[in-house]
C-alpha cells in the first residue's frame, strides 16, 4: 500500500515523535526513581547521625543501603538506554530537515553496538563500540542505522564465544573498520540491500573490514 | 537512495529488533529497582517491628516509606511505557510473517493514545483509549499506528483546553470512532496520506468520525 517515499517519510516521522515522547516519560520515571532513592538515603544517614544509639543493626543497615544503591546504579543504566532510544526517535528528523548536520557513522555504530549488546552478550560476544568519532556524510541516519545493525549482525553471530567485535572509527574519514571480518563472499542478502541502500562501500583487506559512508 | 519496497520491510525489522532488545532491557533495570525498593521496605519493617524501642521517629519513617512508595508507583509507571515499547517494537513483524494475526485498529489506536498523552496533557487535552476492542483486518500494523498518530494529532489540537478526545471501538467492525471531530475539509495532507496507505476510510456523520480499516 505504500505508494511514494513521502509516505515513508511521514510515517517515521509520526513514529520518531511518538517514541521521543515515551522516552521523556521514561527519563521522567527514572528521575523522580533516582532522586527517591537518594532522599531515603539521606534520611536513613541523617538518623543514623542524629542517633547512634538507636540506630539499627548494622547488618540491617548495610543492606538497606546495598538496595538503595543498586537502584542509584540502574537509574543509571536506565538513562543510557533512554538516551538511546531518544537518539532512535530522531534518526528521521533529517528526512524532513535536510539542513540537519550529517551523518557520522561511528555515532551511529556505536548506537547499533549498545543495542546488539544485550543479544551478542547472550552468544557470549563482546561489541566493543568506537572510542573516537569519525568524519561526516550526508545520509539517512536511520537507514545507517539498521544497515549497521543487520552488518554487526552477521559479524557477531560469525565469532566464538568469549571473542570481540571491535568497532573503530577512521580518523578523518567517514568510516569504521572491524578486524577479523568474515568474508564478504558471505555477505547476506539483507546487509547487502541496506549497506547499499544506505550509501556504504564495503571492502576487506587482510579480514580488516573497512565500511565507508559514500553519502546519498 | 531507497529503492525498493523491500529495503523499507528489512529496515524496520532490524530497527524493531533493537528496539524491542532496549525495551527488554529497561524491563529488567525496573524490575530490579522495583525489587530492591520492596526490600528495603521489607527490612525497614522488620526493623521496626522487632526493636521497636529503637525505632526511628515516626515522621522520619513515614518520609522514608514515601520515598520508597513513590517507587514502587515509578517502576508500576515505567512497566507501562516499555510494554507500549515492545509492541511498537513488534508491530512490523507482520511484514514479514503475514500468518500473523490481523490488525485490531482499536489496539493500535489505544497505542497511539498513550505514545501522544504527554504531547496532549501539554495542552491540555484529554486523550482516552477505547476501552473495548473491536474486530480485525489485513493491514499493516506499523502503518496504522502512523495514521492514528497523525489523525488523532491533529483532532486534539483542534480541541480547547480541558475537552476529552474519546477514542471508542466499534463492536463486531474493524473501526474506530471519535465523537466532535473537526470537519475533513480540513484534513492535513500527511493525515490524508497516511490514513490512505494504511487502508483506511475516514466518514464523519454528525461530527462523529468513523475511521474503517479497510484492510490492504
Amino acid at each position: 500500500m505504500k505508494n511514494t517515499a513521502q509516505v515513508d517519510v511521514l510515517e517515521s516521522m509520526a513514529l520518531g515523535r511518538a517514541l521521543a515522547a515515551h522516552s521523556h516519560e521514561l527519563k521522567n520515571v527514572l528521575a523522580i526513581v533516582g532522586e527517591a532513592a537518594g532522599l531515603a538515603e539521606d534520611i536513613l544517614a541523617l538518623q543514623r547521625m542524629r542517633n547512634p544509639e538507636s540506630a539499627m543493626p548494622e547488618d540491617m543497615a548495610a543492606r538497606v543501603d546495598k538496595a538503595l544503591g543498586s537502584i542509584t546504579a540502574q537509574v543509571e543504566r536506565g538513562h543510557k538506554l533512554t538516551s538511546d532510544l531518544n537518539m532512535l526517535a530522531h534518526l528521521p528528523d533529517r528526512r524532513l530537515e535536510p539542513t540537519l548536520p550529517d551523518v557520522d557513522l561511528s555515532l551511529i555504530a556505536g548506537l547499533a553496538c549498545r543495542m546488539l549488546e544485550r543479544n551478542a552478550r547472550r552468544a557470549h560476544v563482546q561489541l566493543s563500540p568506537p572510542a573516537a568519532v569519525g568524519a561526516t556524510a550526508p545520509a539517512d541516519a536511520q537507514g545507517c542505522l539498521a544497515a549497521c545493525l543487520v552488518l554487526l549482525e552477521w559479524i557477531y553471530k560469525s565469532r566464538q564465544p568469549g571473542e570481540e567485535v571491535a568497532v573503530a572509527a577512521v580518523d578523518g574519514a567517514p568510516a569504521i573498520e572491524i578486524p577479523d571480518a568474515p568474508d564478504l563472499d558471505g555477505l547476506p542478502e539483507d546487509v547487502r540491500r541496506l549497506t547499499e541502500s544506505a550509501g556504504m562501500e564495503l571492502e576487506t583487506d587482510n579480514d580488516r573490514l573497512r565500511v565507508t559512508l559514500m553519502g546519498v
